[in-house]
């Protein structure tokens, strides 16, 4: 089974009529328990479930129907190279949904730096598909949607949602039971600090990084173990609002999972000095006796958990900190302004 | 079984007549394939076989009948604190083979600082079993007397020989099946490179840190299988001479080592951002043409490994680095000079 055959599972390419142009907002989310690793990699099939949060931030996308012979893609205004790795990721994918003849024009902005483990392909693909149920007047629930943007990048299944959301791994070939849906929970006080290290791009993205890791790590093996557990106490930290295991959870998941790259041959490191200098820092500051837990993605930056109460302690300690509210009031009608 | 009747199998406590002062010296010796957690603790039995290279550098002992009713410990002439971790490991490791009423004087140098993960008690123990060994004329083995240092510290085993050796794991629960030997090869041209990032004192030790992973990590489960396939590689390398085999199983084993460890909860990071920058460094000289691997123990410190043609470059490249000769000429004799 190919990308192509797993959408006509719902969409069909031909669909008339359409708008001329539509726009969306998907949330950058952050893995509280991560994705690391396919077991399908042309339907994006995930070795694990994953869960995340997420953040009131993210990317604006508009699709305009072109009358040019070719795709155009403009981010933040700026049009890009038809021989890039972006222009490429995106039009591929609108491959996927486009009637005969037809080519979009797409304009997408992001609120965070692109390609620096700020999840910035999730939030993208998620607004992508979003505008395209617009544009072709779709009627699929989210766990439909969750499904199709899942080909442009795993973890975008679960930008979504507001909130905590889960991404099931699923069990079928068929890949038709790995979607993503909302946890029902809230959590006001929860904050998350975005500690930006270095905006540079990665050495090497996280898809091939996965596959290195999953070729050639041993310690991968016991991956899978790992994850099971970490999301059993995720789901427990989440409903009874325990934020100690909510953190440290979160915390020997994330740096589990740069072990798992670490341990590959040849060695994958997104740590930067800084970013050591960073998990100390934080250490030091739970020695102090506020609870502050990281996470980190395949990138330097740090991702700092912590509760409202002990918000200007932590700011103090970390000035450079962006922090966001993942609960905001107001935030959750925020994904269908247009 | 307890520590005692283990030495009960290889020596007398009463034995006379003895020495009244003997001396010993032993060699550092560096990992290729890392020890990391035990199967048992009181007979510090591993979970894995490690096999290592010595270094002709290690720690000078000299022990005397003492006078007094205690132990007297002196480290580069500095008398030793009573109450001190180093204190109570010396003497408490005398006691198994303190015959009544016995009390030793303890003179013991180092050419390497202590405590920096430059495997110091590895050669601490073994010069000290050796200085035991002539101050009661003994006649034991290496292979017995490896069986003993261990008791001390696990990887002071492979300190009792030259070159490449080996630390057979065992199997048997009595611990008489655990001991190192020589691996039959010389390679004149081999180098390691000490890289001194931090001479502090480390925030956990081994033996703690190894609990703590071997208890918490999940990832640590797959860590036997890797050595297992890194020491048939290592066996390859050292009999082939095949330099590029030797280097990248050392630096996959040693980064999997720290990765068992960043996955303990909570994670123990031996790294210091220094670390971070100089295995990043080993890998930009590597990308220049360079055959240079780095291992690394439990601490901050990096030993870089690479041959004799390459060595002028990488000392270049890397000025503080202090070069060893793990096979110079005559190194083979230090070991029972008095």
């Amino acid at each position: 089974l190919d990308k192509y055959a797993f959408v006509d599972h719902f969409v069909q390419k031909n669909a008339l009529p359409h708008k001329e142009m539509a726009s969306a907002f998907a949330k950058t989310n952050i893995a509280l328990v991560k994705y690391w690793g396919k077991r399908n990699r042309e339907l994006n099939l995930p070795v694990t479930s994953s869960l995340s949060v997420s953040l009131p931030v993210g990317t604006y996308t508009t699709l305009t129907i072109g009358e040019n012979g070719s795709d155009e893609v403009f981010v933040s205004g700026k049009k890009v190279d038809t021989e890039s790795v972006f222009y490429k990721r995106t039009t591929s994918f609108l491959d996927l949904f486009r009637p005969k003849n037809f080519f979009f024009t797409v304009e997408t902005k992001n609120d965070l730096p692109t390609g620096a483990g700020l999840a910035s392909s999730a939030s993208g693909f998620a607004a992508l598909v979003l505008a395209l149920q617009k544009l072709f007047n779709w009627s699929l629930d989210k766990k439909a949607l969750s499904m199709l943007a899942r080909l442009g990048s795993g973890s975008s299944a679960r930008s979504l949602y507001d909130g905590f959301a889960i991404w099931h791994k699923g069990s079928q070939e068929n890949g038709l039971d790995s979607f993503a849906e909302k946890i029902d929970a809230t959590w006001p006080e929860l904050r998350m600090g975005l500690w930006i290290l270095s905006e540079d791009e990665k050495k090497i993205d996280s898809k091939n990084a996965m596959i290195q890791t999953t070729q050639t790590s041993f310690l991968y093996k016991a991956w899978p173990e790992q994850v099971a557990n970490d999301l059993e106490k995720m789901h427990e930290a989440i409903q009874n609002s325990d934020f100690t295991l909510l953190g440290t959870t979160a915390e020997h998941n994330a740096l589990s999972m740069h072990a798992t790259m670490l341990s590959s041959a040849p060695s994958i490191c997104y740590f930067l000095p800084e970013s050591i200098r960073g998990i100390q820092k934080i250490h030091d500051i739970r020695k102090q006796g506020y609870e502050v837990y990281c996470t980190m993605d395949a990138g330097p930056n740090i991702k700092v958990l912590f509760l409202e109460k002990d918000r200007m302690a932590i700011q103090n300690e970390i000035p450079e900190l962006m922090v966001l509210e993942p609960f905001r009031q107001g935030s959750d009608e925020i994904n269908y302004a247009e």
